[in-house]
């Protein structure tokens, strides 16, 4: 009976010494990113030296190269640029957006700005009366008696009381999407939507909208927190007042960019994909720092933190800067229809698009079977602080790698800021935190380890 | 059969309906807080009108009146001030911090600030060679023949590797605290202290110090971790370098102050207090946002939640503004003498001075039969983030009541960017998110409520 170990303790002690290592390299993972991290300089230059970066820009030209030459800097096997065409927007000059004649305050400007994709007014502008609105059902109610030649006032609020600030967001941004076409059936000439933002602020958010088919392109702007409210309350007593806008943005012809893709190549299962990344278009009001530079920085620093270790990955690693999330997504659906077409083999994808901030979680979407796996590993992550593994959910520019069976994963971290910055002039290098960023990093990092160590099989 | 129940039945119906019922006025907490909150409108009139508090100065009494007027606007059942004796330090003007002769860059200005309670060097300043350190076991090993007439300097880093930043703070802050009397006792003529900052940063933070009786009173500055590896640089090739420092910081008579305690009276054991507090006082250098006007303000709006909730608590329930924790914690420890006089019972003590961000938990301490009673409440807290509920800990100013066998606890905020602004002149309102500061003051409510509710037994 001496040597004899009944199997399911052999099994045990086989488990305890693999979770044991793993918790060993996982505290490497982190040691690198919090004492020697790149993530931090690399956000700083992105955002500080390139700066804004929306599709067809010469910021994204710019940063396509800048991230190309970083990860070749950092020796990964392999480093590309997949072409893709990308929609060409430009906001044009400053918006004007005034409250012509109101009886308590006269003359109000307000803060606005064009929403992505709109069409623009062109010199001689919108004038109409508004109609406020808190919902597309209101538009129904009130149709189109009430709303042809108006400008129709979505000013339904993101509800303050959501403690996941995505929920209060996904509760409201269908205004702006589809707000300019849904008014447009009845007759509107333009749209002002209330700024997907949970806090009273003097900006306006950007972000795009959508033209739906066969209906007729009316302009739209969006109108920060406060300035809602103004008009909001500037309205109750005087349903006549009147309202100007001036929008000079224009769609040019699609222009030509890429994705970046940095690679480090499996050692033992070298077809199976693991995929990490964020999105490098961003807006034009800022830097693009919490949307999306703290994605793709994240992302480079996951592989380069495999790389100063001497970790050599069994299954092919790959760091994706996506090109065009912000207004078309075209980017992650180039990515998705090249590896269709090769046939390529994903077994992952993990896409960092909420913000740099402490790391809360992962969101997950796939199987059970690989659900339950990622939740088996919840108490290596414990130490970290990352507690949250139950949510569904994986990203934008990973989603249309769905039907490859690919197990998405998005990475989740603390909310309560992102909106404060998302879309509008606030969102710089200035707001990222450097330690919150770099266990956003080596939480990314320690995840794709125990895939490519485990699989999720 | 049909009218009987179980009484194992029994009991679970009730605690089901307990937690639901729990859970629902939590629920209602956290909408007053996030949807008509007053801690961030209360937190920028304390730090943006009224500004630094350190004690003795004109804005410590400030901030006394105005809390003071605060808690009786709210209509709290009674609002008292608490007379406390307070140290009375003084900065006074811009202290300088210069390496007279490096061989490599000359004369180098350094971003310096003298240390709280400190004494001055006057105008003719303190000029010396600079030994460097890391330990006071280093300043063991050089002894007095390499030490007597130098300035010493201690230059340990907090640990960018520690996931909480309070243990990082932890193991560096005795250099502050001790290191001048430490290196007084070598015969150092001044020291040098790295500060408690655990990134690169331009900023000194500034901090208490406390001289050893019996040991000469030597000044003391801190200066930036980015000048600190300047500073350690040049003394790589250059140990003989000239260090020049002058600061006119002055101590005065203690000077009379409070503490300022607000009250809602309890309806059934009206002796059992639960106090809420946060430190009044803060550095001179900046407005004392995070430490503490976030733990100040959140302590007042959770009565002010009960009030506007309409909720009658059975117990007392007591927000106390302590004054003087940052150089004396005379406030605390008068609280608790005065308390001990009057053989009131504090049945818990909640202290939040761990900054405004994204509630984590609570630290606890007591016995293990209150700790076990509030880890039981921990899926109530769940839905909003907060899942550390095992470290241990309560919090400086409430430390006091200990004897009196008052359950001590520590509101647990994330700590990623605490140690970025704490004790420097980064600590402004600026720097509080909104929603993070009303998630904490709800969750302290949260917990006031349960304790009310449940007793600690």
């Amino acid at each position: 009976m001496k040597y004899f170990l009944f199997p399911a303790l052999l099994f045990l002690v086989f488990q305890l010494h693999g979770q044991s290592s793993d918790a060993t390299t996982i505290r490497t993972i982190y040691d690198e990113a919090l004492a020697r991290g790149k993530s931090y300089e690399m956000l700083e230059y992105l955002t500080t030296k390139i700066g804004s970066r929306l599709s067809g820009s010469p910021g994204a030209a710019a940063s396509v190269e800048w991230t190309r030459h970083i990860m070749q800097n950092f020796d990964f096997d392999s480093v590309w640029l997949q072409p893709v065409m990308v929609p060409h927007w430009e906001r044009g000059q400053q918006e004007v957006g005034r409250v012509l004649n109101s009886k308590k305050m006269g003359t109000v400007e307000l803060n606005v700005c064009a929403l992505g994709n709109s069409i623009g007014t062109g010199p001689e502008g919108v004038t109409g009366n508004v109609v406020e609105v808190k919902s597309f059902d209101d538009l129904k109610r009130l149709g189109e008696k009430n709303i042809k030649g108006k400008i129709v006032f979505f000013n339904r609020p993101m509800d303050p009381t959501q403690i996941q600030t995505f929920t209060a967001y996904g509760g409201a941004v269908n205004q702006r999407g589809a707000g300019a076409s849904e008014a447009a059936k009845y007759g509107a000439v333009g749209v002002i939507v209330r700024s997907m933002g949970i806090n009273p602020e003097d900006y306006p958010h950007t972000g795009s909208l959508g033209y739906a088919p066969n209906v007729p392109k009316i302009p739209a702007i969006a109108v920060s927190t406060k300035h809602a409210d103004l008009l909001s309350s500037l309205l109750k007593n005087d349903s006549g007042l009147q309202f100007y806008f001036e929008t000079h943005c224009q769609i040019f012809p699609d222009a030509p960019s890429f994705n970046v893709v940095g690679q480090i190549n499996g050692s033992e299962y070298k077809d199976e994909i693991i995929v990490v990344g964020g999105h490098l278009d961003s807006w034009d009001l800022a830097q693009g720092a919490h949307d999306d530079g703290t994605g793709c920085v994240q992302s480079i620093e996951a592989l380069r933190i495999f790389k100063a270790m001497g970790y050599k990955p069994k299954r092919t690693i790959r760091a994706v800067m996506f090109m065009n999330e912000e207004n078309g997504l075209r980017g992650g659906t180039e990515y998705a229809a090249q590896s269709a077409l090769k046939k390529e083999n994903h077994i992952a994808g993990i896409e960092s698009d909420r913000g740099g901030f402490t790391p809360r979680g992962f969101t997950l979407s796939g199987t059970d079977a690989a659900k339950a796996k990622i939740r088996s590993w919840k108490n290596l992550f414990e130490p970290y602080g990352l507690t949250d593994f139950e949510q569904e959910g994986g990203g934008a520019d990973i989603s249309p790698l769905a039907p490859q069976g690919t197990t998405l994963i998005g990475f989740l971290p603390d909310s309560q800021r992102y909106f404060s910055y998302h879309h509008t002039p606030e969102d710089t290098f200035d707001k990222v935190d450097k330690r919150e960023l770099e266990l956003g990093a080596a939480s990314m990092a320690a995840l794709i380890y125990l895939i490519d160590m485990h699989g999720l099989k």
